[in-house]
């Protein structure tokens, strides 16, 4: 077996930050030896720096490593760096760790509009990694360093939709007319200051700022195709496919739950059995590949009528698979359904793990 | 001043019976003197009937009457009964008290898909109330007895999409589309047993039985027209407005929110601007006939991105007012809106007293 | 009928600030002309200053008062000035009104503990305001100019605790012990950022900093006497009354639980029936007065197994009642039972309000 | 390695039978082979007869075995059988299965105060199960047949309860005075009807009918001592430790948060810091017995000021460890503390299999 990728994490003492600790925990493949944070915290211990608030206890391995402040000389070791920075500092920073040579892999909104940055879900479109390949071959052929690149995650009410479109535009073609409802969770918004309390309890708060646009506009990109090249990513032009997004936050802690309906361009659509047979048997890439994380069944669709619900269901393949149920038929669209996913695994911290195990199998880091 | 009329409340212990008996407290047209309940609580007090679970105290005048079997001779002198039943009851009962020369004003669904009975919700379509003037005349005519008449409440979630709605056909004209998805409160369910604690905690619960047929159904009765003669309503027909419904029950007490989308028949649309004067201007008819619990603003078009919430603002007008807010384009239909509607006042109970106030009105009682 | 008093309010733009506003709307005794926030939001109308966040709306009146900076010369017309303001800017902002010659009632925790401050549970301890009587005579004496004053709000878990206990010791003397283990609502912590949603849906916070030590130590204070000379008050020592408190925080909106057990020094303890009619028959010193927010029933003795509950009871007297339930024996002390309060209103701006009145119905502003 | 002993589950399509079932799934020890529940659900396959409410998905294993009636004869083959029975059904059938020669681990509180039922909080008190043995022994001497038993589980607040008291005792000998306010999760109510969402949603039930005498009771026969025979438990008499509690029902879905002060009899009492060790070292005697689910730590003492919080620690040690945080002194007895545990596992179901665990590992059963 091969040694272990030494990795790093930016923004360590985030909520986003925690999450890629947890998960890096005892992972095959890779070892978190780097925790960048503020410089208000670098210097001390990560227990000292860090305010924990996860359900699993502070991991002994985390607990003595020295934070050090985001500059890219500290992690140069660092086959990946997994970015759970706010937006504010994860513009500068980012492209001050990919000009210095080094991957990462980021939860940042900065550079997910970037046409050469692939914006990936990595149970849906890690073919969108070619990017990557492309460039690293380019600089072979050209002699040069490795380069550095940043890979995006998507946003977290992005991926729980675009999980089960995949399977379906792969087999009945492009889906016209989009609209989808959020219920989202709490967690999504972190914890300095996140969601109020007091705006949450007993209440539905039916706004998330910028949120519809990234839905509306990331679906595009992450159901868009590689250009010919490999070197950018062609979004689906608006007429191929028109989304509408409405965006409420819940109080659930975790877990996006999404209303959605659709339509597809090819008429007739294809019967409500072989929707969900598309569903239930596809088989995401980072499966084949054998991906640590990658979820044994990457959508489960749910027969039971009052399901998936995010108490019971956004665990499945430990926040890796998404939940789809109530399909059935829609008198205004096509179709219509209910898609759960877990925000803070396929929809974050998660999903860049994932990308990272894949950029390992593919040779990229 | 007129004497009060006579009223009484069937299914009185039941949570939209408790919810009647509150509204009719100190009212200045009706004084409620019967109250119906299952021959278990027949024979006592009230007090000693109900497990009275009210953020306002059980009325004194209340107290001491003594529950009555559901049985229409002891509602003889009611001009008007209020039904709080379920389903279960409501069909035999409402029937007999009906066939006994009663008005009945029922939160029940049995008889709402009769064509000759009126779906109501007071602040959008008092003017099929004119089947039981029809039927006043017809018996008058031919001078027979005064003929009791069934009318029926709609659906919690139905009341406040249609609400909306009404000014925008009424000025802009049919709307051909419209996609609806609600988070839905858990007063609605009523307490026995009602949305169990466990099942919504930390939870959505996306499928509320039979609520998505209903909120289809009764938009198309709600918004049809009477019959020439005045003496059945005629539901718009499936190809002049499609609706399709995604109903959720979600962690909030009171108040109903639905995240709506709608295209109309006549292109091009209104402008933005005249959507929302269409709903800010709409004053109900029950406003100007000046009864009681009409709204002095039927609807409240709000303007912050973050609005309506349902903690925040379900009570405006007493429950009686709906808010809408995020008026805002749609990519895939016309426009997008959030409507906020109190589903235990217009969407149940409040909506039976301001009906009772609009027959009274017209001298239908 | 005299001319109303011209009133301020500090700190207006805060969730303190916003409940003083929505309390002095169409009072009889009051006229709110001055609103008093931070630089940042001094010089723009209060609508453009404010976040207003509560159920009711904006009142008209206060969306074009100009907010003022908090200087004393901008408050000179005012009989009082109710102060919202933050512990951090309470200090020095109360202290130059006081020097000024101004009469503020503070719901920040600075003067407390000062000997020569009243602090009032205005349906507990209002004769504790004759610090006041005193300094006005004293400065009439002196034939110097009218002096200002600070009068506090107590803590507003304080506030539940005492409202029982007073007629209890009035009646029967001295209580020894007491334990009380809170469960408070969120609305006490404010807005900003006040607890966050994901640290208090489905969980419990066992602790609010300083809120232990504020209840042992303002529950002596309130329940003190005034020394001889009234210009003092004389804390309960502490072997007089040691007092236990745990503080938890709950997903609860408004409305403090406390489940207390207490042993009075003189033994045999009365009855059960002793305790409940002391309390049931308690009629405030501010009800005695005809002041218009003084409770009707200051304390409530429910007697049904499971209440009170803060959803159902927290609003009795417009949230100036006080619940009590659940009297029963202690195996270890004498007595428990269970105390609701409306942490809003007698915990903290409705405190302040009916003290200005206590104050006006007195003459001492 | 031994053939794992077969097991039943009594009352297995309910909540407590459903956790039984989970914790059984890939057990070492135990196989699963028997479920019974009512005459409703018998003759059906599992998945047919069970509404399915756990966050896991329904185990493969169970979904086929077809439901028996709660008769001893179908059990025959089991070394235990776990019941999850109501009250109402436990007490009759739980005889028939015990005089049947069946070992019985019951979660229902029918047999709890039997004097020669041990009542056992797996990591308190599992050397009451000596009663088992003597029994055992008894009937050997006597060449009867193998005699049946019940174990009875705790309460689930009394669990959460004891746990701490336990090494407390053993160092520093009784505890006199104990009062205890519990913040009890929902999950404890069961589903059928469980806790009404309307009734729990913002807000405080104050009240769990029979919970208080349960929770005082229990305590002092689970620290009580086994007779000079071991036949019988004899209980902490009433003088040696006084109890008070005060059980409330929160919105927290699992995990029961206990606010406990508590005097020595022997004083001068500990220091905090002996108090602390003396938990944090505790050894539960399952876990030296090498008990598969045995809590590696018994008792987590938390030094941060804000926990434990449900939430955030129920799942120390899968459910079985205790935590128990902000140790400090009382002003009225001697020590105040706030215990978290988790009610459905260490509380309920998960206890009834450590106990069945430490059963086998003494050759019991």
């Amino acid at each position: 077996m091969c040694a272990k990728k030494v990795v790093g994490v930016l923004g360590a003492t985030g909520s986003v930050g925690q999450r890629f600790i947890l998960l890096l925990t005892d992972h095959p493949d890779f070892e978190l030896k780097v925790l960048g944070a503020s410089p208000r915290s670098a210097g001390k211990k990560y227990v000292d720096a860090v305010n924990w608030k996860q359900t699993e206890l502070l991991p002994e391995f985390a607990k003595n490593i020295v934070v050090t402040e985001c500059k890219a000389e500290a992690f140069k070791e660092c086959a990946v760096v997994f970015s759970g920075l706010d937006a504010d500092y994860a513009g500068s920073i980012e492209k001050e760790f990919k000009e210095a040579g080094l991957a990462v892999v980021s939860n940042a909104k900065n550079y997910r509009r970037e046409v050469d940055v692939p914006l990936i879900v990595p149970i849906v479109n890690p073919e969108h990694l070619e990017i990557v390949g492309q460039k690293l071959d380019a600089a072979q052929k050209a002699g040069t360093g490795r380069p550095g690149f940043i890979v995006c995650i998507s946003n977290c009410s992005t991926a729980g939709l675009v999980a089960p479109l995949k399977p379906l535009v792969d087999s009945f073609g492009p889906i016209e007319l989009l609209t989808a409802t959020t219920l989202q969770a709490i967690s999504g918004a972190g914890f300095s200051p996140g969601v109020s309390g007091i705006d949450i309890l007993d209440n539905i708060v039916p706004y998330i700022g910028g949120e519809e646009d990234k839905m509306e506009w990331e679906t595009r990109k992450i159901l868009g195709a590689l250009s010919d090249d490999n070197s950018t990513v062609v979004n689906l032009p608006d007429e191929q496919m028109r989304v509408s997004a409405q965006c409420n936050r819940v109080p659930v802690s975790d877990g996006h739950t999404e209303c959605i309906s659709f339509k597809f361009k090819n008429q007739p659509p294809p019967s409500l059995e072989q929707l969900k047979k598309s569903m239930n048997e596809y088989v995401c890439a980072a499966a084949k590949l054998g991906c640590y994380s990658a979820p044994k069944q990457t959508i489960h669709v749910l027969e039971q009528s009052d399901r998936p619900q995010p108490r019971l269901d956004r665990n499945r393949d430990n926040g890796y698979g998404v939940s789809v149920g109530r399909v059935r038929e829609d008198p205004v669209l096509d179709f219509k359904m209910v898609v759960l996913s877990h925000n803070t695994v396929i929809g974050a911290a998660g999903a860049g793990i994932l990308i990272a195990e894949i950029l390992l199998a593919k040779n990229f880091i």
